[in-house]
């Protein structure tokens, strides 16, 4: 029987409500497909913080490495905010985690679930058949370049008085720029063959350089691939106005995480939305919502983001094309069905109907 | 009588189309008035380009100084597009007359003309009384920090062969956030007295240095006004799922370029949406949209985001608030009777209704 390790990092707010869910699922999976998939736990984020001092301890780094994949839940909350330069915060587990994996590919795919196309705060015909893959650099940038702050700095404060100075630093390198325009001309071969890149290629120096890089790649390796480039704030108001004209796009991390964001809401169901973290080794699946703090406890989280992470995992991870799909398809069935979390409830819904985070993934699980 | 000296920037693509219907309704406020506005034209962007090699010519800054306000139509094409850090380009004109007048303040109001509210890809009920100020630090950050290109770097091509590599950095100093915080604090006033301050203090120095300034000069004087964080990838989300809900939105350059124009587009009327730019001195009025190379010299652009940006420079560079009513108030009967440029048309529009750019402007001239 085939055994995976995964490495299984709860967090923080909502995070152990919904990677219970997650492992559930993974359970089912395994008992149907005949693996045997060992779930251990670590600490990340604030959890650590508060254990230990540290968001992302040895040990759980460790973990990691030693594991078959990462399943992460989220990190943050108000608690661990600070504006201190010094003081250890929750995200910091998570930047470094990518950064010691080496996982520079963030896959974001941005889908509707048809029985959810009404959550949307846009019009029904405009986020009909939206289907795009938002693949965002993830360990360079301004995430993780040079930053200081500096207090006494003669000239910076108001009239001329010393006051503080801070920057942070925007820093890419070709190979950085390379790897991560393959990887989106590789999911546009799988895809509809087209690729966005954005940048601010009028302004930035990193975005020039990434702008050629990226065609150089793409005309040397890929002719057979469509690729536009798109200025950051047109591609802002192009995911508004025209989101289904979408197919891949490709951006830096910061505009990765704007534009990543900005996408999930368009469907209306962030709620549902996952993601994976790739680089040549293991391989990290997170939702792309956060830890929710404000709901946090309670057991009404929404856990399908979670559980459709576990279904990036068995796809990428795990090359379980058929699992995968099975997981797509008791999701699909279950909303098809009108089981929902509070937060993708309407006024339609029967109370009946509205489940708790468990019991949402009760109905998932059994229809593995 | 009085007299006013307006620095007329036309620029490129549909820029000179549109300029002129700006100063066509200037004249007629003038007349009605009793105010002699004397235009005169200098070259920015690509248009100085070629003229001169240089993107803002000396006679052009020296022309916006000697003036009372300077007004800008648009600027850059794809004419100008090049990724080679050597190449002059129109947009270092734009970023260089701001820099140079200190226009660090770029307010942007963004709100719904009743008449187009159905041009927004958002459902009505969402957009309903959408009327935010965003206050946009048009200065600093990374736009304006140290950026380089170096070639040839040690490992920074693939498989650690030589490469290049580029950065930008933002940075900030205590000044330039107290005073655009001052801005918003004081927008908020004389609105509906909340600000949303967005960063990304999770992750980057500068925004925490933001957050902790923002949240001083908050306390210490304007305790009457509600201050809220969020982060930007959040403000992407909340900008389409509940837009109506934002007063003032301050941010920093780039931030506030991309979520600018992510809310401009919500409203679905980016042809109507000005800016104004503001410092110490003289201010600087333009449409929030860009030059429209495809449809340039055509005779069919929107000129009303134009002619709305003449209102923002009655209002707050000459104090003209009953003229700049006035401005307002013509546009939006010209709308309500059914006129509309191409781009605000539908197919509902009578093709009689559909009018040039020159002829746009007659009819809000003749309604002053
Ligand atoms: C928590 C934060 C550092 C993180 C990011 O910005 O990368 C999150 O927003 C995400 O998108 O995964
Ligand atoms: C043309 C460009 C440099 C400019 C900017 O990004 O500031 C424009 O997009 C704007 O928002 O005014």
């Amino acid at each position: 029987k085939k055994t995976y390790k995964i490495c299984c990092l709860p967090g923080d707010g909502i995070g152990p409500e919904i990677i219970a869910e997650g492992k559930k699922v993974l359970a089912a999976v395994g008992k149907r497909y005949g693996v045997d998939f060992k779930c251990e736990d670590a600490l990340i984020g604030g959890a650590a913080i508060d254990a230990c001092g540290d968001p992302l301890p040895e040990e759980t780094l460790a973990a990691a490495r030693a594991s078959d994949a990462v399943l992460l839940a989220s990190v943050g909350g108000p608690k661990w905010d600070s504006t201190d330069p010094a003081a250890p915060r929750p995200e910091q587990g998570l930047l470094r985690i990518r950064k010691e994996l080496g996982l520079y590919t963030n896959l974001r795919p941005v889908q509707i679930f048809a029985a959810l196309a009404d959550a949307s705060t846009l019009r029904p015909e405009v986020i009909d058949g939206v289907d795009m893959m938002i693949v965002r650099e993830l360990t360079g940038g301004l995430y993780f370049g040079k930053r200081e702050r500096f207090y006494d700095e003669p000239g910076a404060g108001t009239a001329g008085a010393p006051g503080q100075r801070a920057y942070d630093t925007l820093e890419y390198r070709e190979y950085e720029i390379e790897r991560i325009a393959r990887q989106a001309f590789e999911a546009a071969r799988k895809r509809r063959g087209k690729v966005s890149s954005v940048d601010k290629a009028n302004v930035l120096e990193t975005s020039r350089m990434w702008r050629e890089i990226v065609h150089r790649i793409g005309a040397a390796e890929y002719p057979d691939v469509e690729l536009e480039d798109v200025l950051v704030d047109n591609a802002a108001m192009q995911l508004i106005s025209r989101p289904a004209d979408f197919d891949v796009v490709v951006t830096e991390n910061m505009f990765g995480d704007i534009l990543s964001d900005e996408a999930a809401q368009i469907t209306g169901s962030l709620g549902m939305l996952a993601s994976a973290s790739l680089g040549d080794g293991v391989a990290l699946y997170e939702p792309s919502h956060g830890s929710a703090p404000d709901i946090a406890g309670q057991g009404i989280a929404n856990p399908l983001a979670q559980i459709l992470s576990v279904e990036m995992m068995l796809r990428y991870s795990f090359n379980m094309g058929e699992a995968a799909d099975a997981v797509r398809v008791a999701v699909t069935a279950v909303l098809d069905e009108g089981w929902r979390t509070r937060d993708i409830a309407d006024a339609a819904t029967p109370v009946d109907r509205i489940l708790g985070t468990a019991a949402m993934g009760d109905e998932v699980a059994k229809r593995i």
